[in-house]
């Protein structure tokens, strides 16, 4: 099957985070790919690379040389926000495909970095030409570009079936209540009073209501100011379970049918027949599965994914099959990574 | 301080579940309070008395006599819901005020009975004479009744605010969303495939949208059909977070100030002046936490209780106190159970 | 690579509990087999087959048919102790390899079972027979039996290192006290008192001391009467570390280089540097990891297992694929299914 | 009851750590005690004193002042080590009881701290002096003291079971595995690597073999090198059990009965009719909790405690109620916090 198949060389550029570490897991697995160096996106540090010597195939190499990244046919960049809005423009002087996993070139409205973010944004024209990677509703343009933004974890959950409901006309409005619910990973790997176990375990809270950097990149996506997104921490590792209220031309049977018809032949998007999923049927897979349920007069659309897989690296790896021509699956199989209801 | 008020001698009757064990932590700590019995609700079951005797300061008798219950001031129902229909005209016979955990009374309108709790309701005339104990908002009916049919958990965490701000005139409609989670408490302590570890821990999921008995007792107590109620389940054992989205005439800060202003005073409910509450602020306490926060043109309410305690048997023994003419704080002290993050 | 190894016909009977999930999980995976069908071991019960219809290549049949199943090249049986005990003789009427996941015929003295599982042996000749399929110390046998009976979680992680510290004559004696802890998926998927989320969750505890059937199977194995084994309920879902207490002629570093030796080559026990394995180091793999101190006079080796992997179902598809003569590692890949740290 | 007994004065010093944070907890409800402030224990930092007053009866103040600590009748001093070795001097100077929770009184032996604690003690007479205060082994000189060293909490729970066995003259030897597991909050309210939702979440680990300091002081007490104290880390928040693989001159029922008989009377520690402890028998409240077991010719004692509690606070609020001549269960009730099973 994989016959015929050159594997492609891949470098990993900040391996210290969740998201670097499950890219690195989900590549020791990728038939097509090897991963030919882990790299410290801070110079001076040490590399992660001694970390995952073990899990590579290929041997490593420490420090970040710009250049010699040039022989790869793809760079993940897995580092923090502002590094790598300053590292794209240079690796683009000699890579080929930049996947970008941090924030950095999700926005198209320069204006908002100052605001979210926290720095002035330094290459605003590549944020007209970067490709927006989410996958199912970006094929053809990623097919055709050097520099991809992976979504935003609660954003991809959010997204999903927002999109396919509008493409398919049946939103009465855009006033959409995106309730969402994320595991600690989503916070990053920072010791902080945050992330301690005693502010998790045992407990749940809300927070970023209003301030938080995904609801801007969400009304950019879906173009309107009406969704409002409430993020909240739950006390698990993995996983997004968002809760979508909203209203629609049709009832809990016709916007389940019209997410069918959308995602049929999506390897990576499940609609469930009835009733609505539970977190562990997306965790450490790249799938997001959708339950929808009528409410009186509304609908509540409930989505999952794995945040570290669907959210961050595995549909980096999606968009790196994709660009470079390779099979979308390869690396992320089996696609039910869980079977339903296993855990 | 405690001079002069005569103990009151109260029957727990049901035991066995979580509320009547939480009942029973907490009647040991009240002042003002004898426990006379603990009685299991199913005749021929063996009485939870023997497990709870060590916890009890006066001697228990394990066969339910309704007799003999007679010589009490107050009986604590916590029985499932039909076998409460039924014992509470037969409890009524004898004893001066029952408060009843279960739903068996709280719903005025006897058609749903059928419908939500698939029982026809035995006693539908109670229904009109019972006082819901939402115990903010019915003090002086509770000093004048003989039956108190006790809030549901996750129907106190939304009441209290919507109740308050729909009062001050502050709603600019009756739609809200209400997105609630609840701990695994929540589910009772029968083991089934639910409250199986398995199935909740490193896990999240909604259930029973438009379908879960506590809706119609929200929108009865509301007076509206338009609160659009979803739970979920937390993997955490105690408490509640409900976050409501809504809207209202003025900001988070007109919202904040209207809140104070109602539950100025009040020793159970808390408004935080900046940020949104931590479910673990309201655990192990008699407590509501409020929370408020601007979302755009709409208003976020973030509102946390402990399930078994206000949102069950705190709140039982908070309606006892009043009826009872007993301090209102007499047994649910510290009231501030938890000193805030320390879990 | 995987030219010229024909596909070998294998059922599954028995997969309503977390062995034979687990076991449909990783031979969803394995490039050699062909999953035939999954049956109830209960005649009369539904089968599990439905719910895993989606997660297997092959139509699957839901009622038991011994002679159907003689096409098979093995049969992997997670049923109940008892029911596995009659259901042995009858499919090794027809079935040329079955490898039992229960206790069934772990034990040689038939003896042990009245006392320890409630029944008297049905088979005691087969118990003679069959091979204990603690792979990395059955290799050769297993290559020539019919029935393997494959080990006990607890006692996979005990025997390990214990049985390689014996034979490279470094235990001073064998009095060992082997401390061991457990997550919930050990107790079963049977909703119990013991399984509810309450009982678990932010607590743990000893249980079966001196009782738990592991006792007589390690000390059958080990030859030995004086290993004490203590299992502990861990509020986790997978993994058990056992703490072993021991006395051994060297110290730290004699004992983990006798380890190294003896386990260099094995694709599934590590024997770590320095420091004492996490569970998390071993969780969703087949690995067995091994770490070793120095306590004054005495040496403490940790070893971690996944239960449900190497303690389970993986091992027996380790067993399945040695009777078989596949590579060992086949269907258990990626080895280290976790980067160490990664969770 | 209360009458006549004047209120004692107390400050609490170090409050930013879980102990100093747990003891205000339980200081906010003694009937005898009027906490008069609460200090940071490093000058230049803000205090904890703004984030308590709410819950403190009386107004604090924020610096540290040696002087104005003069006029209370005694100081808890919750400071890490190194800073409670030199402020316990200071403070002696004009404080009439200091019960400092810290390690840096608790061993006689001065050389032990450059070695476990890497600092030079400043006052090695004051070892002479001090107090060990484990309260069932230590009233009369906690009568008669200014200075109480607080035993560790992993040490509490070994020593009280193994104290009283030694003096029955029940023990055969003093060989004794003492195989620990903590809750998370034995690591302390810092972020780090270690306290981490990621690091602890289902996961489990042994750590610090033959290094921890809880050793060398359960040596010192024990007067023996040949208790092996094994620590693990739980995932749960609070609790300490300790399984003690000992020989004993009896069986369980012996030895349970000469732990009944020493301990009669006793208000914190109960010793099991039958069974062992789970930990959640222990949590929140000042109890230990004893289970004894045989296992052939050995015994099992598993000792259960609140690492908080027993294990700090809660042991430190007893030795003070002892040493002022109050009841000593004030400010520790109920004494059984927790009714049996009840989480």
């Amino acid at each position: 099957m994989t016959h015929g198949i050159a594997k492609r060389r891949v470098a990993v550029v900040g391996a210290s985070g969740f998201t670097g570490k499950e890219a690195l897991r989900l590549l020791a697995q990728h038939p097509h790919v090897e991963v030919t160096g882990v790299y410290s996106a801070r110079s001076g540090e040490a590399s992660a690379a001694e970390t995952y010597a073990g899990a590579l195939r290929e041997p490593v190499s420490a420090s970040l040389d710009l250049d010699a990244l040039g022989t790869n046919d793809a760079v993940l960049l897995c580092a923090p926000h502002e590094a790598s809005a300053t590292l794209v423009p240079q690796l683009l002087e000699s890579v080929p495909l930049v996947l970008d996993l941090s924030a950095a070139y999700r926005l198209r409205d320069a204006a908002m970095y100052p605001r979210f973010y926290g720095f002035e944004h330094p290459a605003p024209d590549l944020l007209e030409e970067r490709v927006y990677g989410l996958t199912e509703f970006a094929r053809e343009e990623l097919r055709n570009t050097r520099l991809v933004a992976c979504p935003g974890c609660y954003v991809t959950s959010v997204l999903l079936p927002l999109l396919a409901l509008r493409d398919a006309g049946l939103l009465t409005d855009d006033d959409v209540i995106a309730d969402c619910k994320s595991g600690v990973s989503g916070a990053g790997k920072a010791a902080t009073g945050v992330t301690h176990f005693a502010s998790v375990h045992e407990d749940f809270r809300a927070y970023g209501v209003g301030t938080h950097r995904h609801e801007p990149e969400i009304r950019e996506q879906f173009a309107s100011d009406r969704v409002y997104f409430t993020p909240h921490l739950l006390p698990i590792f993995r996983g997004i379970l968002s809760t979508l209220h909203l209203r629609a031309d049709g009832d809990a049977n016709s916007v389940r049918e019209a997410l069918r018809t959308r995602f049929e032949g999506e390897p990576f998007v499940s609609v469930l027949d009835k009733g609505l999923p539970a977190v562990s049927e997306a965790q450490t897979s790249n799938r997001c599965v959708l339950g929808v349920a009528s409410h009186g007069d509304r609908i509540v659309v409930v989505s999952c994914i794995d945040n570290l897989v669907k959210g961050a690296s595995g549909q980096a790896i999606q968009n790196l099959n994709v660009a470079l021509d390779l099979p979308e699956t390869a690396g992320l199989e089996p696609v039910h990574a869980a079977i339903p209801g296993w855990r």
